[in-house]
């Protein structure tokens, strides 16, 4: 098959699987449609580009799926909201690179297959959809998506099981990768995480109602009580009659992200057990250990992300915090430049430099991670160009050196400056700081409760740090080309 | 599975399956996209409410397919033609009811399948259609429409022949009902009539390039010449090479839907060798022979559909044709009526008597047919209400007793007049004319250019006047049950 | 003032004044919004590119003003005409060329003056409204439109006399030109008529309550009652204690556009007390009386504003009437014509021969006017081409020779045919007929109802055939410089 | 006149005249319309409803004003500032209260008037636009929309003065209150700060060009150089020969705005001469000092307006600082409700307790100012919920006890807690804080490098925290009831 016969215009190749997510799910409470948008607008850091939900009402199931943000496709100024009727829902937030924004690839995915009919919302990458998919149109499957989900549809489809939990546990034993799924069939919600247990999924409660969430975070706003965190390679089936827990697949050594703490989840989340927000702030304690800065004047964050392991830095180091930088709170949009070219404005419509306290400073200035190392740079210039004697970098995590295939989207690794350049000092160079250091990967496990990293058998998935892949990446070493659009195309 | 479980509220189920189209393809002309268009323009009587297009450039598909008229879609105005590069390309035209007005059930539809890429447009419907889709459903198939070309495409996914021209006719094979068909792979454009030949579809020529359209009056539009129709179950295969002509199917009696001369096709356009202005205008004599008026003044056309035979009948009868009803140009918008009603506001919307030619006056009042009655009730008394002392309604064509299941939209028998009330008598009081008459079957036959109907082996398809249908009805007999919506559902 | 300084771009400065319009108020009726809707429909024909209500509901106005189709501005689907509150209202229908088609031109306008507020809709043409308007501007007044209606606003706004309807009066003795105009207070609606009554305005009544129209045609279709015209110079008070009728201005001779019966009125409509479809009629007899067609084989219209023309001519020739021409009802969508030119695709979009009519008939084609000869001679080509032997042009009007300043759009008189050419045999080798033949003046008098023209004193407006134009032409003559625009623009 | 008579349904009466915004215009930069869209992105904390640019390019002006963020409106995806050719240029963004953000109100307003065009965006109240609103209308004036700006384009157009600049001064003579206004003619841009100088215009150069700008933030992001405060009472002249200054205006005591330090400006903005952030860091240092917290645990600010005085009051009082709230940046966004209400869904929202660093701790709550106290009330609640052991509540401003009307947007008095209440135990109970301060006025003088309030001449205008209003408020006094609603309505 040529790209040619393959490829409609309206839907080019998405060759990005990488995608961020959000899935929150409730079962038991008559406004449930209402709860997810709730949920889904404190996920919204998880995917900003659509949002979906799917309710069913006890006659039918109601389908809303949008492009947009949250507050704008389900709130009060829009009566989607309004039509997802019933006592149970699913929602699902995305993030996605340009191929893939289409409406068709929105979650959460819905089918009628002949056992019933089931939605299934899910944050994480499989590591053999392209594999599958291949395999499946050679079967004779019309795919109308590239997404990850439809080929999980297509395997529960064809299975020969019943009823549709067992048919969806049959999917899942054909699929590898990192994923927290939720589904919901006329009568069942149905929370699963991969045996490494990658991407985070917490259980809650509120009153009667059962609710799946990505993060804790979405708890809170709705006054759910947090119960516990799905376990890895556990499916909980949540019905009328109560909350059943199974475990259908071989057990796997536990590998929750690291980079959920980093720079994935919102502060205020319980994940795995432990507070984001003093996991990063005790990041920035042990890289004001590992790497002072001796006669630096204060400390200043990356904001926001950078924010808390600052706030750990000025902590540990006794220099004071500033807000040095400024962030225009307006952002997400691009401008047209003008010709005459306007010195980092890029950098510009989101940070300004708050020239005032950096005149004449040494400054110590504090970010979550580098990747590609353009911003860093021009960040970087930005602080010097507005007086700064001395600029030292401190990054609150290890360098990042490969791309992430489990869900969180990562350029490739030939992009990463971590990859191109081996050397802090080569890296330094790069973004013309006085000093750049890394917090270690021993700094990094400390930092999230461990006395250090074991080697043999990491406590987490550190793979964009270590380069070491938990799970197997079939469609990689294959060439991924099974993965070649393939699609019942349908305009928007 | 219960109806609940199988319908999202966005795609309820269309229970009207019998769709109005018009298809127009182009091979072989750098400009396709443009003039296929301008042929969906000319194709407009045809299908209102959608309108789409599927071009080939060499490398990819690029498909443009939305509701609305077709100069609204594709016209100066909008970008979306532009998108269309290729010198072949395959549009369609729909009409819909309700349920089925969606995005997803646009055509031409598309899709990857082992063999290559195939898009599909189609005139027609299929009488085994639902049996087909419940078939499909129990062995995997996902499905995001109800539409029948989507049954086809899942047909030819399936198939295990190859090149993809034998998929089609393999697919081809297992449907049942009529259907006229254009497909267009990377390298072919084929067209397609079912055996019975029920729905038109004719073969043109610009310059080299090769077109198949509905109707005669699409190719006059882009200057196109007329070659010949396509026959009934042949197939041909146009490539760069030129035309290859197929017989796949067995051999069935000829059964062109007489419909097309009475009320569906363009008056300018020659259909199966004959001016379809002329044999309305000749309905319209056999109806003044058959029909006369004594002591009339003149002859009314209910506009436009009813002037051609209004023409005839005045030829014949020596009396003037007058324009007594004045239609608003300004159609197919509805207003919310004043809670103290206006008389016959949905006709007066559409069509004003013009009292001052209608005051005291015997009228002969032409139209093409009658359907459910309602309507021609209320125009009888607009006509009276303005002032005619006696109202003489004649119909172009015999009482429409039966629903067409070939593709023509038309109310469930119940709702027909004629299935109603069976004496001509009976449907003069309902619609309070002074007198009533239709042409018969005999007169209908003798305008288009028969001796009469021949009764055994009748030479149209005359279903809708008859009952007679020439091709199995499987679902209707097998309850249809089984064409409940199945969808992997897609938010428009 | 340069140029320069003087225009906005959003608001490009509109050099034709001439505007085509349809008004229509009512007072009285509970439902007055919805039935101003229903009669706005009916007189679409007068103006396609905008609509706009305005009603009152006993504390407040409420205005509805877009561009667009009435039915798809105020029809079911559109929740707008829920907003037109109230048992007065007052709407109108615009035609404007491209500059002048901004939002803030659509009527009815309204303001807040200092003896309270006045909403006002009119159909027609002001000749010294450039002198007006640029002694206003000089006198400190900010327009915010290029209407004529504006610069009546400014004069009400400025005048000295109270009340509102005096302030109305004052204002209208200062303008010349041409007008049908309704205006609306909150307790009065008003009609007025320029003293040559130029434009049609008919009174109807609906039960107790008034109406106002441009046509009859629009009382029809809410049911209303036809009273009387409103009378050249008349201006008439329509309050809860019923209508009084005054004579504010110096008299005038009456002078009705003659062009209403040739093309501009609906034919149903009775205007100035005759039927426009028996006036267009009685054209063709004229017209088959002074320029017979001998040996012609057919009579064919150009539809749809020829054909009752065409019904006349071959009435009084004995020639059968054939529509030799479909016109594809789906008009007004223009498209982008590939590169290798499509011939005449521009008469082609609306018009298709019926080639099986026509080959080797010779054809008498009837058709309202001429106006540029553009399409004319297109349409005579387009016949010729579809086979017609010879092509006989018969003009239901005497030639175009001069522009309309009275409110019809014509195109400057240098780009009329019969501006550029004087003689009819010059004209019949530009549009390349075998004949070409226009009604005589005295002709056109005859089949309105005269014994012919008077031409010291002629009974009609005629000037677009005469060039005396009866009403003088300020604007015209002192250069209409005045005119620029004036703008506080405002952004829609 | 009545109400009734005056009020358009589709522009209700704004009764909320106070208006905050910026201002930003640029003379003499080929680009100058891409730069006004950047300084206006940077601005956009002064007003998220709406954004306008006028530019004019040697031939004519180009306006684009639409509802909506900057990024939106003239972000990269949008083609609006292509139209904005030339090289001198103005734009304004808005807040609004809900009646009047119609595109009418949308700034640069801009009019045609005898001595030429002029485009005007301005910043601040005026305290008499009603009453002279009144006396415009009385002698003729048709206003279209409510804005103070079309007031002084009414005084424009009526003044007899020349050139433009004089015309301009001749009407700001008549206007009082708040204002930094920039205007644009065809060869000069003019900026003028009110006689008491309360709201912030500062005067750049990029290059040769000059800049206009509420906040040096809006330099920064294009990179140009802050030159110098436009002051008070002056109005400076720019065109192509450079910049004149003039004083127009009889001298005033001069009173710039307290409030731009405590909430208004953004923090990395130059106001004044002193830096915003230092400001507030010292505000909270103040507040540490007059207002300890003996046993608390920590620092958490209302994020993010009151991070700044946290620090400070962190910095000063020794206690660490916590992120113990984090702030959901989507905000802007409403929900419907579910009918089982969340506590406190309004706050929760916005903000989420950061609850494993709030548990049993006893908290320095620190946040800019209370307006209604409605939300601190909820703020407070929700600290408590998630664990806090104790709350003190410290607010780095005086109590709000009076409305705004010199251009910040406050509510009227009888809403203000601080108005209510007399007592700051009484507002304690009412928020149900463990203890409550606010910093004192003297406090807050000396944060901004005052040794005290002067009271008998105070250094700033603070009349929101004294009552004390410098400038006549003429329209309160008059009853306001001039400004009742006069527009010729234009439909957006």
């Amino acid at each position: 098959m040529t790209a040619g016969q393959s490829a409609l215009s309206e839907t080019p190749f998405d060759d990005k699987f990488h995608e961020e997510c959000g899935v929150f799910g409730v079962f038991g409470n008559p406004e449930a449609g209402k709860l997810v948008a709730l949920g889904l607008h404190a996920l919204q850091h998880r995917g900003q580009e659509a949002a979906g939900i799917v309710s069913y009402d006890g006659t039918q199931f109601n389908a809303e799926r949008h492009a947009g943000l949250v507050g704008d496709v389900f709130g009060e100024k829009n009566p989607h909201v309004e039509n997802l009727r019933g006592s149970q829902a699913l929602g699902h937030v995305r993030y996605s690179t340009t191929g893939g924004s289409l409406t068709r690839n929105i979650q959460p995915m819905y089918a009628d297959v002949a056992g019933g009919a089931i939605a299934i919302a899910h944050n994480g990458n499989l590591t053999n959809a392209g594999t599958l998919h291949a395999e499946l149109v050679r079967a004779g499957a019309i795919f109308q998506s590239t997404s990850d989900t439809e080929t999980i549809i297509h395997l529960i489809a064809r299975s020969r099981f019943n009823p549709i939990a067992e048919r969806l546990i049959d999917a899942l034993k054909r699929v590898e990768g990192a994923y927290s799924l939720v589904a919901m069939t006329a009568k069942k919600l149905i929370g699963v995480r991969d045996p490494w247990g990658v991407r985070p999924l917490v259980l809650g409660k509120l009153g009667n109602a059962f609710i799946l969430s990505s993060e804790t975070c979405a708890l809170d706003i709705i006054g759910a009580e947090f119960v516990r965190d799905i376990e890895p390679g556990e499916l909980v089936v949540i019905t009328k009659d109560g909350l059943q827990s199974y475990r259908p697949f071989a057990s796997q050594p536990r590998r929750f992200c690291i980079f959920e703490y980093v720079y994935f989840a919102r502060p205020d989340s319980m994940v795995e057990g432990r507070n984001v927000y003093d996991a990063r702030k005790s990041i920035g304690e042990e890289l004001a250990r590992e790497a002072p800065a001796p006669g630096a004047d204060m400390v200043v964050p990356v904001p926001d992300s950078g924010v808390p392991a600052a706030l750990g830095y000025a902590s540990a180091s006794g220099l004071p915090f500033e807000l040095g930088i400024i962030r225009n709170h307006y952002v997400g949009r691009t401008f047209i430049e003008p010709s005459d070219q306007i010195r980092h404005l890029g950098v510009r419509l989101k940070h300004n430099p708050n020239r005032a306290k950096l005149k004449g400073k040494s400054v110590v200035l504090v970010d979550d991670s580098i990747v590609r190392g353009t911003t860093s740079k021009k960040i970087v210039e930005m602080v010097r160009d507005a007086g700064a004697a001395e600029v030292h970098f401190r990054i609150a995590s290890p360098p990042t050196t490969s791309s992430c295939f489990y869900g969180v989207d990562t350029p490739n690794a030939g992009e990463l400056l971590a990859h191109r350049m081996k050397e802090v000092e080569q890296m330094r160079e790069y973004i013309e700081a006085d000093s750049l250091a890394f917090v270690s990967m021993n700094g990094l496990y400390r930092a999230v409760g461990e006395v250090g990293r074991n080697d043999r058998n990491p406590q987490f998935c550190d793979a964009c740090f270590s380069g070491e892949y938990p799970i197997e990446l079939t469609d990689v070493s294959g060439g991924r080309s099974g993965r070649q659009l393939s699609l019942l195309a349908e305009v928007a």
